[in-house]
C-alpha cells in the first residue's frame, strides 16, 4: 500500500484495491470441475499464469504456465498419458512439474522444473493452494451439499474487472439488495443492519423478516407464488475468504395441502483474484429441492444473472474510477452499522496476511 | 515536469502534455446546460471524477463522484427531491455533499462528506470551479451573446485524446487553416502572422485581409455566395484559458440592394481537461443573424465538424506519438513569428500555475 | 534489466523482453522498397517514430516523425519536389532534416532541424541505420538473390506483439517445426539438434536428413509431388541480427526424365524492433526457380502464412504472459542442445550492445 496514513475516519484503507492483497496459504477455487479436462486451459490466479488440466487417468493438475526452456505457455500444449507436452519444442512434464522428456536430446535437463500447485476436488470445484505447500493444514471448506441429490444446484461464472475484496464485501452485506437490486430481487424489506457474529472462524450474519412476498428470483425454485407472504430468515456465513454462503430460509405459514412449509435457497459466492483489478466470480444458487426442472433452473439462472450483472456493472465502474483517479485510495471510507460483516472480512484478511508476514495496514 | 532542462531553442517545454498542467482556481466549462438534468451524468474534469446533476427544483450541482461509504460512483444513482441517492446502499447527499440519510441506521455518519464543486450557469454552459472556493474572485467570462435572440448559435462537442494546451494553441494560431484545412476551410490567404496584443487580461490577435471569397463554411450563415469577394478582419481574444473567441468580421463592399454589408461569425473554443491526454472540446459558431434556418445550421455544422475533425485527428496522432516516444518532451520546440498568441497562452498558464504555487517551468 | 541476478540455471536472462535491447549501430530493415513512395508513411522503429518517404525524384528518406515547430507528425504531410511538408503549418524540410521554408515568415528558423536517418536500398528492402552515422562501417547484408531473375521470391509481412529476440531465436532453431508446426509444415523428421558453427561473423547451422517427403509448403514451388521421398540438407545462417536465411536444399534422387534433381528454397527472416513488445517481421520464401506461376506463388504464400501464424500466436501469448506476470524475467531459462544457434544469437547481441557501451548482462 502506497498510502499508509489512516483516512479521515481513523481507519486504514485495507482493501488493497490497487495492490496485491491476496493471501496465498489457503484454498482458492481454480475452476469448476468440468472445466478441467485433458485439454489444458490457461487461467490467471493470484497474479500468476496457471495451466489447469487432467491427465488421461483423470487426475487434475496445475502448473505455472511457463515452460522452463523458452517460456512458452504450456496451456497451448496437450496432454499425453500422464504428461503435459509443451507446444513449442515438445518437452514433457509430469504433474509435479518435473521434465521427463526433451525430444532433441537424450540427456534430461535436471534443472527443468516447473512450479506446481496442489489441487483438490471438492463439491463442484477444483481448489488450488498457491502458497507454501508445507503450510497446508486443512481441507477446502465443506461444500458437500453441492453433490447431494436432495439439492438442486444452479451455477454461474463471471469475470469481474474489480478487486476481489469488493465482491467479497458486497456479498457479505446484503442491505444493498433494497437499492442496487430493487428492480431485480424486489426484496425491498432489507433496510436494517443484520446481527453479525463469529462461529469458530466463520463470519456470520443473521436476520429475521416479517411476512412478505419472497423475491421472485427464488419463488420458482420453491414452487411458491410470487405474491404469497412468507416468513424468512437470512443467514450468511463465510468459512474462508474464498467462499461464503447466504441461506434464504423460507417458512410458508399457509402451505397448500400436502405441500412443504420450509425451504432453503443457499447462495454460494466464490471469489478468486485473477489480479488486483480482476476477479473470477463463481456463484451457486442451490435449493433443498431435488430435481428442479430445467425450465425452472434456466429461469432462475437468468434472473440471478440479471441481478448479479448489476453488481458487476457497479463494482467495475467503482474500480475503474478509483484506478484512474490520481487520488487513489486517499479518501474517506465511512463505516456504517450494516458493515459489521464487511469489517470482519477485513479482520480475517489482515490476520491471514500477517500470518504470511505481510500486511495491508 | 520530469525534464526540467531548457530545450535547444532556449525555451522550456511548458505545455505539460505528459503531466497535470491544469490551473484549478478558475472557471472551466463542465457541460452544456441541457446536458445536466435530474439524471446524473459522470464526467472526468481535471483528472477528477465528477457527477453533474440537477435537483428536482432545477438547481445544478457537482460532487466528487465517489460515495464516502464504499466508494460507489454516485453518477449511477438518482435524484430524489434535493438529494442525490447513492446507487449502492441508498445513502443520500445534498448539493453541498453532506450526508442526510443512511437507510440502515438512524444515526447520521457526520464524517460522510463529499467534496462539492461550485457551479454557475452562464450562456450555453455550466461552469465549474474545481480549486479553492475561497479563491473565487470573478464570474465566468461573458458569453451573453449565446442567448441573445439577435444571434444564431450552432454548437458541437468533441472528446479529443490530446492535452488541452494543444487545442488551446491550435485555436489561437489560425495560420494552420491554410495548410491543415486547405480542403475544408479553403481560406488559403492566411499565410502571414497576425499582430498579437493584450486587452486587459485577454490575449488578442487581429489581422485584416484583402478582398477574397469567404470560406464556404460561413457563407451560408451570412447568405453570401461562395465566390463573392469580401473584405475580412479576423479578431481573436482569449479572456481565460478555458475559452477563446475568433470573430470573422465580414464586409461585403457590394451588397445586393437592401441587403446587409456587415456580418460577424463568432467562433467559440472551449477546452476543459479531462486528464493530461484527454480534453473536452466544446465549440460554437455564432452568426449575428437571427433565426438561421435549420437547413443552414445543419449544413454549417456538418462542414465545421469536418474541418475540426482534421484538427482532432492530427492532434491525437501528435499526442499519441509523444506519449509513446521514450524521448517524451525532450525535443526542440521552435517558435515562429506566428506563435505570438501561443507564447502568450503559455505565459498566462505559467502565471496561473505560479499563483497556485505550482509551476511547469 | 531490472533483475540482474543470474537465474537458477547459472545463465543471465539476456533477451531483454521487457527492456530496450536493440543495437543501433547496424542496418535494420525499415520497409519493403515498394512501401516507400511519395506518400509518406509512419513507422515505429527501435522505439522511435519515423516517417519514410521518397522525394519526387525517387530518393528514399527517413526522418524523425516530429516537426520541430509544434511536434506534428510529418507522416501526415506530403512531399513537394525534394521537400517534406508539415501538415500543420506548412513548414518544409529536406532529406537531411533541414528546414527550408516557414510559410508565415521570411527568416528561416536555423534551429529547426529534424534528426534524419541514413537509408539504403538493397534487395527487396529499404534499410535504415538508426545509430551513429559515423559508425557506418559496412553495407547491408547481401540479398542480391532477391532481385535475381533466376529466383522467384514470395514475400510477406506480419506485425508481431512480441520482442524481436523471440522471433530471432525462433527462426534460428527449427526443431520447433516438428511440434509447433506439425499440422502445417508436416516436416516431422527434425527431432535432433543441428550442428552450429561460425562462418566469419555469421551464425550457421546445418543438418542432413534421410529420404523423406518434403514439407508440402515447398513442393509446389519445386514442382515435386507431396509424397515423393527426397534427400534434404537444411542450412541456416545469420549474417546480422536483422536478417537470417534458411536454405532447404532438396535433392531428388529419382527425377522424372529431363527434370532437375536439385532445388533450393531460401527462407529469409527479417526482424526489426518496433518497441520492446512489438516487432516488424518481414519474411521471404525464394525458390531457385524462375517464373513460378501466380497460382503456385499464392498457394505457397497461403500455407507459409498459416504456419507463421502459429509462431505469431504462440510468441504473442508468451510475451503477454511474461509482460503481465509480476515475476517478469525472474524464472529459469534452461538451455538445450538444440539452442546452439540461439545461444550464439545472444552472444552476438551482447557483443553489439557492449560495442555501443550498453549491456544486457
Amino acid at each position: 500500500m502506497k498510502d499508509e496514513t489512516p483516512n479521515a475516519n481513523g481507519q486504514r484503507i485495507p482493501n488493497g484495491m490497487l495492490e496485491d492483497n491476496y493471501p496465498r496459504n489457503m484454498w482458492w477455487v481454480a475452476a469448476y470441475r468440468e472445466e478441467v479436462t485433458q485439454k489444458p486451459i490457461a487461467r490467471w490466479l493470484l497474479d500468476t499464469p496457471v495451466v489447469l488440466y487432467r491427465t488421461e487417468e483423470g487426475t487434475p493438475a496445475a502448473l505455472y504456465d511457463r515452460c522452463p526452456h523458452r517460456w512458452a505457455p504450456l496451456s497451448e500444449g496437450h496432454v499425453s498419458g500422464t504428461q503435459l507436452v509443451c507446444p513449442y519444442h515438445g518437452m514433457e512434464f509430469d504433474r509435479a512439474g518435473h521434465c521427463t522428456k526433451a525430444p532433441t536430446q537424450t540427456m534430461m535437463p535436471k534443472t527443468a522444473q516447473i512450479p506446481s500447485f496442489p489441487v483438490k476436488e471438492a463439491g463442484a470445484f477444483i481448489w488450488i493452494w498457491m502458497g507454501d505447500p508445507k503450510a497446508i493444514d486443512r481441507d477446502p471448506p465443506d461444500v458437500s451439499y453441492q453433490s447431494d441429490p436432495n439439492w438442486s444446484f444452479i451455477t454461474g461464472y463471471m469475470e469481474v474487472a474489480a478487486n476481489w475484496v469488493l465482491i467479497r464485501e458486497n456479498v457479505m452485506d446484503l442491505t444493498h439488495i433494497a437499492f442496487l437490486h430493487k428492480n431485480t430481487f424486489k426484496q425491498n424489506d432489507w433496510i436494517t443492519a443484520p446481527e453479525t457474529y463469529w462461529e469458530g472462524d466463520s463470519i456470520c450474519y443473521e436476520q429475521e423478516f416479517d411476512l412478505a412476498p419472497l423475491s421472485p428470483l427464488f419463488c420458482a425454485g420453491m414452487g411458491l407464488p410470487e405474491d404469497k407472504p412468507i416468513k424468512r430468515v437470512q443467514k450468511g456465513w463465510m468459512p474462508s475468504l474464498a467462499i461464503s454462503f447466504s441461506d434464504w430460509k423460507v417458512h410458508d405459514p399457509n402451505p397448500d395441502p400436502g405441500k412443504r412449509s420450509d425451504f432453503i435457497m443457499r447462495g454460494c459466492h466464490i471469489v478468486t483474484p485473477s489480479n488486483k483489478g480482476q476477479t473470477h466470480y463463481f456463484w451457486g444458487a442451490a435449493f433443498d429441492v431435488p430435481e428442479i426442472s430445467p425450465q425452472v433452473a434456466a429461469k432462475t439462472k437468468d434472473s440471478v444473472v440479471a441481478a448479479f450483472n448489476e453488481d458487476k456493472a457497479l463494482l467495475q465502474k467503482l474500480q475503474a474510477n478509483v484506478s484512474a483517479d490520481p487520488r487513489g485510495l486517499d479518501y474517506l471510507e465511512v463505516t456504517l452499522g450494516a458493515d459489521g460483516a464487511g469489517v470482519k472480512v477485513r479482520q480475517v484478511l489482515n490476520k491471514q496476511l500477517a500470518q504470511e508476514g505481510r500486511s495491508l495496514t
